[in-house]
């Protein structure tokens, strides 16, 4: 497909490359960051503009892979009737986009993006279109580039996914920092924990969680936990942390009232 | 070395297995399980006991592997004058091992430990000992078994380390099975963010947690962090969890008070 790709973030870099190197052809990429286009455009041997008056009307698909915020007004004066233009977030309505288009849709990659991280087709892709033709589109593309994709058919079951997002990718890597933070104030080397925490996170490949759980709160170790409490009295932010969660996974244990 | 293992749990498993496969001689499992006692006596060739008076005298070292709370009392009776006797609990002191020898020490593997996941040499040893012979006869044991072992002369310092475990295992484990529990009730394949779970943990191999911290949480984006709130009405404990740890976060980026 000829693809035209807004926006010049870790998504749009991403997506650039897994599209380019599945065959399609990326035609355009559109960017307020002069530069930023410039690069990925470069690296992509294609155009670059930050006019809008400029887009190339053209292409198959339109990937706007701007911030979530700023998606509703950077469309705002899109107008592309024909084509297929989708955005690429978890917890933005698939209808900002219904003025740019009657194919409009959803190309949501349920991963954490980085632009430095190699290529992979191993990121869930979820789409959502206005119409059958449009989410005919979106799949087939993202089964283009990966090898994992379904059609998240509302907003709502989007939204679902977005927050298990969160819990299991923003939630954990705050534990990690506090984690980190807290060895380097104690002299520490953080990463003696690696192996630790790549074992955690493949464990449940095989095991639901649940099933796997250890440790002092599970077993209702109250010398343990109080042993631990006291050793982070300079560490207040872990500490408040540390107990928060250590008295849930002990009401989990005991069945969370009205769970 | 010549080894005999007290206990029949995970931990005594999966350390009789490293220790066989490096060339050491197991000659004896101790355990009052003594079905679990027979099960490992059998997988490495040797003999066991479930009687303390039968308790082989001629082992270089011995291992206690039992939980953190019974060590005292498995111990109490026990005397092995003259012989390497260490526990393998990160949170239990090291002399509660006084009056059995004079060469009592720690063995704490950093990791989750689970009889049925393969033999790996990617789990970090530490270890104490109450003298220099015990110290260096534990490490070198460690050494023979994992790539990663290093020396922590303190029940403090090793006790830190259990902490910090603690947060990057137990913690996100409850995570995750707060995440499977809400997927499973809404009907999203929780496999699908296998993908995300693993390159999470990934990430930080290469990167700080603090400077790849992303989401709805950091970025304060209020009215993303409303839609998920409502849509976990139905998940009490979730939304609990959601909304302390979003808190935090947000408290976290603007600088914790008196962190």
């Amino acid at each position: 497909m000829d693809i035209v790709i807004i926006g010049t973030g870790n998504v749009a870099f991403v997506l650039g490359r897994l599209f380019r190197n599945s065959g399609h052809r990326i035609i355009q990429i559109v960017g307020r960051n002069t530069s930023a286009a410039s690069e990925l455009a470069y690296e992509l041997d294609t155009d670059s503009t930050n006019y809008w008056s400029l887009i190339n009307k053209t292409a198959d698909v339109y990937i706007i892979a701007v911030a979530d915020k700023v998606i509703e007004e950077t469309t705002s004066e899109l107008r592309l009737p024909g084509k297929v233009v989708a955005h690429t977030a978890g917890a933005v309505t698939r209808d900002v986009l219904k003025n740019v288009t009657n194919h409009y849709g959803v190309f949501y990659p349920l991963q954490t993006i980085n632009k430095n991280s190699p290529p992979t087709t191993d990121i869930p892709f979820f789409v959502d279109g206005a119409d059958s033709f449009t989410k005919d589109t979106l799949q087939s593309l993202a089964r283009s580039i990966s090898s994992h994709q379904a059609v998240m058919s509302s907003d709502e079951q989007r939204l679902k996914l977005h927050v298990a997002a969160v819990v299991v990718n923003n939630f954990t890597n705050y534990l990690y920092s506090l984690a980190e933070e807290f060895c380097a104030k104690e002299n520490i080397d953080f990463r003696l924990l690696m192996p630790l925490i790549r074992e955690t996170a493949m464990k449940i490949s095989d095991n639901h969680p649940e099933d796997v759980q250890t440790g002092p709160a599970l077993r209702n170790d109250v010398d343990t936990i109080n042993l631990h409490i006291k050793l982070l009295d300079n560490h207040p932010e872990l500490r408040k942390i540390y107990q928060f969660l250590t008295e849930n996974i002990r009401l989990h244990s005991q069945g969370f009232p009205n769970k």
